[in-house]
């Protein structure tokens, strides 16, 4: 039976969950929506019906006004809408609201980040324990669905781990992820992704596992140079990300986990001001007239919408998963990745590549709950899920995995598209 | 008989000039610091008191309310007071108001910049007579006393010219306005005055006068280097200044002139963020839950108030007037000049060197104004008055002038204080 999906968050995220979701009309009845504002879902349905998909028959494009800090709101439009599935691509500071309107309704939830308390900068350690994993066992009591962090990374780069572990090695001792976007947008300055979100995170301490230890960084203080497949050499910065604290506790034996992200000096540079002259506070400050503003809101104000960015990016994304351990008593090294590129994105969905590959994987796990073989009743991360049917989905989708096998002597061993070998999807 | 002053505006250059004031109450009889909030008047007058200067006997300090937009309020004010000179230093905004108030009271008007429109960037040559200019005729016809510009520059700069018009030159050709600060206040970013004023001021274009013609640059399209004396060698980039006009109407036969500011690359690296990110609009914003915000406002709030500069400032300022032209026959040079110590101004006025230049000229002039000297009862720019008392009141106040005399081979022919030679000022 076709299932009804809301998608929380009408951001660029959002428009290209929208997008793949009315692609897969024979999947999803109905997708709404919903946000604060009603126009701006209502400008991505427009969007949507000028691409000039034929939809199945039936098929609903709905738009609605929501407040996603409101549990009771959600929980109404849940049960208006007869939703099965919730996308959830609003801020991070609004998970918990939600997962809780799932939990009470009986939706399936599906993110795409960690949830974040908006008064807590360098939320301590461990990460996913703080909010999510304590209703863990109240969603297997209720039988709720709940898969965390299945945008691309966290996401999709947890897939890669648990393909990794379960196809390429008998033991895996260290992951990296590493994430490079080597397009160009042409504007002065822009986060690619909601900038208050990007802009705390990027400012945030580096928590990582290393060595069988979990250690924190001053955020930029450890970078590495990476020559990325097609994109080439690019710097990277160490940085906190979700997926390296459920990696942390998922993958067994794992003694080392970092997230890596690609970073400019003219960005660094931007960031650098913003941040010693107070502009990424998030507490309110008085201005002139007795108006109490948060800077970081009106610095948000006057950056690009990632959204408006699409149309004229160029370049390419990778983000992969760089594995080390041992395969047949074997030292082996791995590097899975999937290269985005930008102009592709705005073709398929209007979008940027940062927001396609973010706003692709979540409508992925969405399909693959409403054919049951990631409907698995309770809450998980995306690399405790049976990979194969997801990368093949999202090959399916526009983001296809390629791996990369190199021996300890750092020479490519071979390097190829990762065809995942699962029987038809639409079949199942 | 002594006088009554009224300050308007309690910043940096406003606690300068009340400080200043106060150590001449054998002049004034009281003073008011008016503002829209009193709490900053108040301030201003404690810290007066903490000094431990001894006034003269009935001398008041006094706090006022006053919204400086508010001519009828102002006038209410003057009245109330039975204010003889106002000195404001208040936003630029708000000249037309004050000089309104001023000339309905009959009470004597001082600024040191010259009006501008809030809405208006680049406002269009010739500045002093969009506004203050158009009133000259109806201040001689009143007795009004008006001397525009009366700050540091414009201001004691236009002095110089006079000065050298008078004592060092036969005939003028070229004056460039060299400001620079080689002062370190230890802060990331921070201006040295109003961030508003100053925000806006350093990305218009810049305008000036060249070879007998009125002619526009690109903001910080044009620099040179300058080796300054005491600070050493500065780069410094041409920018339009209100002094650049009058002295263009004012100095008989002048072919060039032009104002030029010394900044370094982390300054302008800053500036140039602000600017392309959109951080120095002056008109509102719409922030995400609906707050209408002036990005300006908002930037300005987050950086330093430049008074809380002071007390940890070090290094000097040298700002200066090059004078070229003929003197019997030949031609000549000279650099005007005066170097003022952060530490001193602050042991002096709990200043930087920066409001201290700036707010001490105005008070001199409001000594000359009382004492009879510059009380020419009609509207003029500081050029168009005998320099000698002001800058003779400025060496008894901290602000000595030095004189660089250089034949045309560039090499200093002669260097000293400049000593201007007038009478004992208090006995006049």
């Amino acid at each position: 039976m076709k299932k009804n999906v809301l998608i929380v968050g009408a951001g660029a995220v959002g428009a290209v969950a929208a997008h793949k979701c009315a692609q897969h009309s024979d999947v999803f009845s109905s997708v709404c929506i919903a946000s604060r504002t009603t126009t701006k879902c209502h400008d991505i349905i427009q969007e949507i019906h000028k691409k000039g998909h034929h939809p199945a028959e039936g098929f609903a494009l709905l738009a609605r006004s929501v407040d996603a800090y409101d549990t009771d709101a959600l929980i109404t439009l849940i049960r208006e809408l007869n939703t099965d599935i919730v996308i959830n691509v609003c801020t991070a500071f609004v998970n918990r609201f939600i997962l809780d309107a799932c939990m009470e309704t009986g939706a399936t939830y599906i993110d795409t980040a960690v949830h974040e308390d908006y008064d807590v900068m360098n939320a301590s350690y461990p990460w996913y324990a703080n909010f999510e994993w304590k209703k863990r066992d109240a969603c297997k009591d209720k039988g709720i669905t709940a898969i965390l962090g299945a945008g691309f990374d966290p996401g999709v780069v947890n897939a890669y781990c648990a393909y990794a572990q379960r196809n390429e090695f008998d033991h895996i001792h260290s992951i990296d992820i590493l994430d490079v976007n080597d397009g160009h947008h042409g504007r002065f300055f822009s986060t690619n992704f909601d900038p208050e979100i990007n802009l705390r995170e990027i400012i945030e301490d580096a928590g990582c596992l290393e060595d069988g230890k979990w250690r924190t960084y001053p955020h930029h203080s450890r970078s590495m140079e990476y020559d990325f497949p097609e994109v080439g050499s690019k710097k990277v910065y160490l940085m906190g990300h979700d997926e390296v604290h459920s990696l942390s506790v998922n993958i067994e034996g794992l003694q080392t986990v970092r997230f890596w992200m690609g970073f400019d000096d003219h960005y660094l540079n931007c960031v650098n001001v913003f941040k010693n002259v107070g502009l990424l506070n998030h507490q309110p400050v008085k201005v002139g007239d007795g108006q109490d503003v948060v800077p970081l809101h009106l610095l948000k104000a006057c950056l690009p919408d990632p959204a408006s960015l699409a149309s004229n990016y160029t370049g390419k994304t990778c983000i992969g998963t760089l594995i080390k351990g041992t395969y047949r008593d074997q030292s082996k090294e791995v590097f899975i990745y999937n290269i985005c590129d930008h102009e592709a994105a705005f073709a398929d969905a209007n979008s940027q590549a940062i927001a396609f590959t973010a706003g692709v994987p979540p409508v992925a796990a969405a399909i693959l709950v409403a054919n049951g073989s990631w409907d698995v009743k309770t809450m998980v991360n995306v690399e405790e899920l049976d990979p194969a049917p997801f990368l093949t989905m999202l090959t399916q989708m526009g983001l296809s995995t390629q791996i990369r096998v190199m021996p300890v002597s750092g020479q490519v061993e071979r390097e190829e598209q990762l065809c995942v070998c699962v029987p038809d999807l639409k079949a199942m």
